[in-house]
């Protein structure tokens, strides 16, 4: 299946949408291997994504789907490979951990450029798996000079995508608007309970009987980024503060995972600020 | 929205499958609303769901589909309406209840046309919410002359699906086969684990930690139909077999309500002895 | 089991509670069926719950307790029995037809005494099942008026908890008062998510992939007060507002079931704002 | 807490027990952190776990509890510490991976000695956590010269538990009685249903929609053991049996670390084939 590609199209809605894209697909004689779509009533917006395989003339496909395609679509036609990640982390090592593991037996649908940290803490564990690590410390550094300093490291690697894997600053929104919708981070709550810091000592405070993490793209507004997944972890009066972020981290970690299954696979658009995933 | 119309087709896969049938619908002047394709590799076979609205004319929509779809296909063109159901009960009043609820304040997406039971226990329930009784019981009558009865009070309410709410006897191969692949059971266990009598039993003597409940056509091998849906819900060793039969009460209604909110809607192909779910 | 009884004890904590209090129930020569102890070292609070039976002199059980206890204890002593309760409801019946359903099987451990709604929308079904329907309506009535002649009504019938089943009305902290710990309200979100009008448009807006509701006691802070249970449902970009709010009411009325459960079996300490339930 | 211990208690119920353990324990001045007690009422059999701490003489104390509780009474008095164990694995990395990196962050509240497998797959991840591992090739061997070399390993490091973390190989009843109720298994499916070889296979063909996994004691009956924990996730049609075994891979992890916290908390109780957890 190495002529497999997955072409993602968003348009206004109009009639024959469906129609028009698959007679393009079927002209050039590609096969169709897994086709979903979707329309937003609110917006009145089309989704498509559309995995096929054959022997494809990208720029030929690319001026004939323009041709039949309103104003103002947005078209990406990608060769079905892995993705180019860097990985931001800062002192707790479960969603690390996790993705190394999966890393090294491929299993991510990512290649792992690099680490990179603003503490030294996972130094070693990073180290285990054979992946550069970068500890950028902000210390006598203004915000501006310790992004530069980080921008400097991923000009190396030229991600993809940065996943913030519990790493615990504010990205500044420059930083941000330089990897616009490339950036997945995962938030210690259920959002958008709890916003802002220590999630899990306001949740013992308010005696909530489910916890939950939540995997979004960031924007420049914090917490605030169209969300990707949720899941959630009952929980009783017994637990402390602590034991709630003990059994949080187990939340957040698989959180993430399934939101970059989603991500990676090329699942999932942004629309405004919701996701829409296939 | 009164002339929309759900499309199911399912048929052999091939190349163009997807193109061929929106062409049928543009050339209509047919709008589409949603759109789900699935191809099952396995089998390679498409399963396709479109609710459109417009002008119909359904004997050429009909033919023309035909025209450009493999032999041997199975092609529905259904009215978007309420379907007409005769439900089932014994003695358990969880499953009925809460349908009867559900059609009292029209969000079943059916026409209860009557009940009936082999026993008598529900008719002051059934009575409540206006609809027929039929208690027919089985005492003094062989299972065909049970059946014959019950074929009788059928062929008044002409129903398009029976739904067995906790109706707590087999059915011949004889009768499902009347209504084929319009039956629908919900069983007190989670499928396949603990198939036949007392599952709560069964579950408490093997010290399970999860129970569920399953939807399912019903054919002719007991509790081996295609599953519609199944939920669980976690117990522990407080729970003796009657806490987990109470329990699991709360599921078997809402898997059951679930279940047949998706086939009311004509969102559910049969497939083998699986169902493809849109 | 007609001699059963439920012993609640909360107090702060001390060495030999729990040999202090077993001393005195097994001087009596009563039995315990069933005993569950919890400390909670935040506050150092201690809670017992003691389900026993036997011959009981109540007054000098308490004697002796009270003698062992630490001063500011609280202490009750309930027969096991079913308690008495008034549902409010608006115009939504999904909680309260729920309810009634239960009550109409004498699976709810209450007895419905009546149902007041500030709408007549719901009579009908509360006709259904026997139970007094008083329709307040709040026109040409100051705030205080109104809950005055909800009062009345509630003079007659003595309850000893209101259930708040969908009640679209804020209480004045009066009412609240005169109910201290005693009215259990269903909230239409996983709180502290969404607080106040319109969640589900709040949470189709913000983008979630997880709606939930909330069991919650009332006290004199909107939606602030000890919650019981919270269950939530997973949803995706196809859910609109008004699907949401359909699901979700899936959820409500579940939880609202689960918490009267165990409010009714006197399983709910209410501490600070928290609960512990055993 | 170095003073503290967990005391584990179960035999026949009878009256007065949780007042004659308590008074016990008060008698010594030991101060109860957390105490639950159970009395299944099938088996008439009471179950307690007391939490202590205070300067502790073991011997009177198990003396004096001796003298009160009944004949054939099960007690257990031990220090709150970390077990020592053994993990076994075959090919599959994700059970055994998610352990070690809990292992390396002391998050798994034992030691991990060794890991043995019959194959050596797994070699270099083990080798990154600095952890022994025996590869152990059952080729050319006997099933009973097989376990005799595991065995030897095995006398090296004197685990109190063994886990089997996907370890394909069915052990013999002479293995499983050495290390009675000590050795705990994650079986790929939810337990009773697909029991045996191919699960997910099995699980596909029967079309469920949702799939578990199972974490539970090994005893001589292949998949019969005492359950500790059961988890499931929610599938669909798309899933072919491969997806489903990948989605099951994430249960199975969460579901064996769960099983293994209670475990070695000491929360854990065999009952026959049941558990009861505190």
């Amino acid at each position: 299946m190495n002529n497999a590609h997955i072409l993602l199209i968003d348009c206004p809605d109009e009639k024959g949408l469906v129609f028009n894209i698959t007679q393009c697909l079927f002209q050039q004689n590609l096969n169709i291997l897994k086709n979903d779509e979707y329309v937003d009533r609110a917006t009145n917006h089309f989704f498509m994504r559309t995995e096929f395989e054959g022997d494809l003339n990208p720029d030929e496909l690319q001026r004939q789907l323009l041709q039949v395609l309103p104003k103002g679509v947005n078209l990406q036609l990608n060769p079905k490979k892995k993705k180019d990640i860097v990985i931001f982390a800062t002192k707790e090592h479960h969603c690390l951990g996790d993705l190394l593991i999966r890393y090294a037996f491929d299993e991510l649908n990512a290649n792992v450029l690099a680490v990179i940290s603003n503490h030294n803490t996972l130094q070693s564990l990073v180290a285990k798996f054979g992946v550069p690590f970068h500890y950028i410390s902000p210390e006598h550094k203004t915000r501006e000079e310790h992004e530069e300093a980080i921008f400097k490291a991923l000009d190396i690697y030229q991600p993809e995508y940065l996943v913030l894997a519990k790493y615990m600053r504010i990205l500044t929104p420059q930083f941000v608007q330089r990897f616009n919708n490339r950036i997945i981070n995962i938030h210690h709550s259920f959002l958008p309970a709890f916003i802002g810091a220590n999630p899990y000592r306001q949740a013992h405070q308010r005696g909530v009987k489910i916890i939950g993490a939540t995997a979004h793209f960031v924007n420049d507004q914090l917490d605030e980024g169209p969300i990707i997944d949720q899941n959630v972890i009952r929980i009783d009066h017994r637990f402390t503060a602590e034991d709630m972020a003990k059994a949080g981290r187990e939340v957040e970690k698989n959180v993430l995972a399934q939101a970059l299954k989603w991500v990676f696979q090329d699942r999932v658009f942004i629309h405004g600020n919701k996701t829409v995933i296939f």
